[in-house]
């Protein structure tokens, strides 16, 4: 039997990023078909409908659409329909359903439910064979390549892009901001961390906060976190953190704070400020992470805000990795992480 | 200057809810005026604004709006308008802003822009003299009392209580499921928790976790935990805690697990065994928790599965308590608490 080395898989497919996200710049024209498909049947509504990581790339979908393509939208509750037997009428709708494997049995149901009800419906997924990329009337391949390890890392930043490029081209974009994620991707992988695995290698409880499109990446971090580490991680808009649960930070608290040079970056100074106020640990993430005040700082390449997201989850994957590894585990093996959710 | 006791603010808000319920029960005409206006311009999507604990009632209505009124539903980002300047087309869209102290700026501002941009908008506050209350076409007043503790416990009950009835009446409905709440709240409230508050005194981490409906429940109950007794706690739906963070429970951690008798409690059946098999300790809480394993129980009374999250909060508001005091806190004075967010 092969020896096989902690975090192997998960080292792997971190690296392949570069490679993968460019790969998905260099097909972007196959995205754009999908896309003129949208944009000739102009929805008025979208739902987007996931769960885990994916969940988290939703939401950064969700900003895009209400942003750039001035739709109110929405994350699905699945539950409604698969356990409560709701049939909601999704004319004029557009869902996308986002899953890695498109094998989650919930979001299959509400996908296919969704398509009798009206809506126009589009799974992004990186399994072409897979009964959701099937059963959805438009499709996205992120074309990740086989994902091995148990944490998502490579299938989250290339579904993050591949939602960029398809809302991108719906309102007419030609993908140009993200011409150079793969070199900027190369970029933000080499930016180190192992200061940042030191100081947090005893911590047992991190608070993520970002705003804006960087909401996605505090979510990610904190779930990346909490099922490589196990650590008590928890994420909270910059907005909300403040409204309340800022009460429970403290000198024992480690704060990882997405500080891009965007609006949502900007956002975050008040935040900032409030819990360096009360003596938390901040690691602040991201293009303007030299611009506040912090314990431990992780630069990241300058882009277009709305793609920021894509490059700033990189070191936090590595920060994960190197987390799981120093405090003796195998992110590869973690305790009770299933690939496909088969709760319905 | 008066003997002021720790956490009398809440202990007395507590205790205010039954009155509170049984008057917006006695009231609910008035909101089916509210809900008649609605009903002869039927939207085609509902939006919900909210922040902190006022999420978690929002969340509930999504739910009721999308099962009862067969209508898609989604949370607004109130970012994308404040921060960056969307301004999306919201005509045919119910748009239920939904703030206790209808002060916070960055809701006030995205009511203003989503009437603007055509939503049928309507405010549901505990202040009528807000601008909040004002700025919306339609509003309707919980009518809780002024509330004076920090962490807010009658008016998310009565705010949970107030949609119900205002969705209810869109539909249709005259609110008879709800006739008895006064009563029933009175019997949750004397539901003892002095069990779970001697289990949990030196607790540092607990999961909570529901689905459906009371999906709302575990949220609201992980912010209170976190708010008033400076826990890590942290809310999972029951699928999405399966599908990856199931990982970091073990034997050392806390789940709270919302059982009712409806559906959304029958698929949490799956959730416990996979929570008890790693070895978690499990407070069941609501009208199913006696058929579950678990270390502890707080039943609740039985009522219409659509309505149980109005009654699961109450012993989990006195749990908090009891906690907070047993931990040497004072509710009423946490240590960062605001009662408006002044967030943009």
């Amino acid at each position: 039997m092969p020896m096989t080395v902690p975090g192997q898989h998960m080292a792997a497919e971190i690296a392949e990023q570069p490679t993968v996200l460019a790969g998905l710049v260099a097909r972007r024209t196959g995205i754009a078909n999908v896309a003129e498909v949208i944009a000739r049947r102009p929805p008025r509504f979208a739902l987007l409908a996931a769960r885990g990581s994916s969940d988290h790339a939703a939401l950064y979908a969700k900003y895009l659409i209400e942003v750039l393509l001035g739709l109110p939208a929405g994350l699905v509750s699945p539950s409604t329909v698969t356990l409560y037997g709701a049939r909601p009428d999704l004319r004029d709708v557009l869902l996308i359903s986002v899953s890695q494997s498109g094998g989650s049995p919930d979001l299959l149901e509400f996908t296919e439910t969704a398509r009798e009800q009206g809506a126009l419906t589009v799974a992004v997924t990186n399994t072409p064979s897979s009964p959701l990329h099937k059963a959805a009337e438009l499709a996205v391949d992120i074309g990740a390549g086989v994902e091995q390890a148990v944490a998502a890392t490579k299938t989250y930043s290339a579904t993050l892009l591949a939602l960029y490029l398809l809302i991108d081209a719906v309102r007419g974009g030609d993908g140009a901001e993200a011409a150079e994620l793969g070199a900027l991707a190369q970029e933000a992988l080499a930016v180190p961390v192992r200061h940042a695995v030191d100081r947090y290698r005893f911590v047992d409880r991190i608070i993520t906060t970002g705003r804006g499109y960087s909401y996605a990446t505090a979510l990610e971090s904190a779930l990346k976190l909490a099922e490589t580490s196990y650590l008590a991680a928890r994420a909270y808009s910059g907005a909300d953190l403040l409204h309340g649960p800022v009460a429970a930070v403290d000198e024992g608290t480690a704060v990882l704070a997405v500080t891009g040079a965007g609006r949502g970056g900007q956002a975050m100074h008040d935040v900032l400020d409030a819990v360096a106020e009360r003596g938390a640990d901040v690691l602040a993430l991201g293009s303007s992470s030299a611009d506040v005040p912090a314990a431990v700082r992780i630069p990241v390449p300058a882009v277009a805000e709305e793609l920021a997201p894509v490059l700033e989850v990189l070191p936090v994957q590595n920060l994960a990795l190197g987390l799981a590894l120093a405090r003796g585990g195998d992110p590869d093996r973690p305790r009770g992480l299933r690939k496909v959710t088969k709760t319905r």
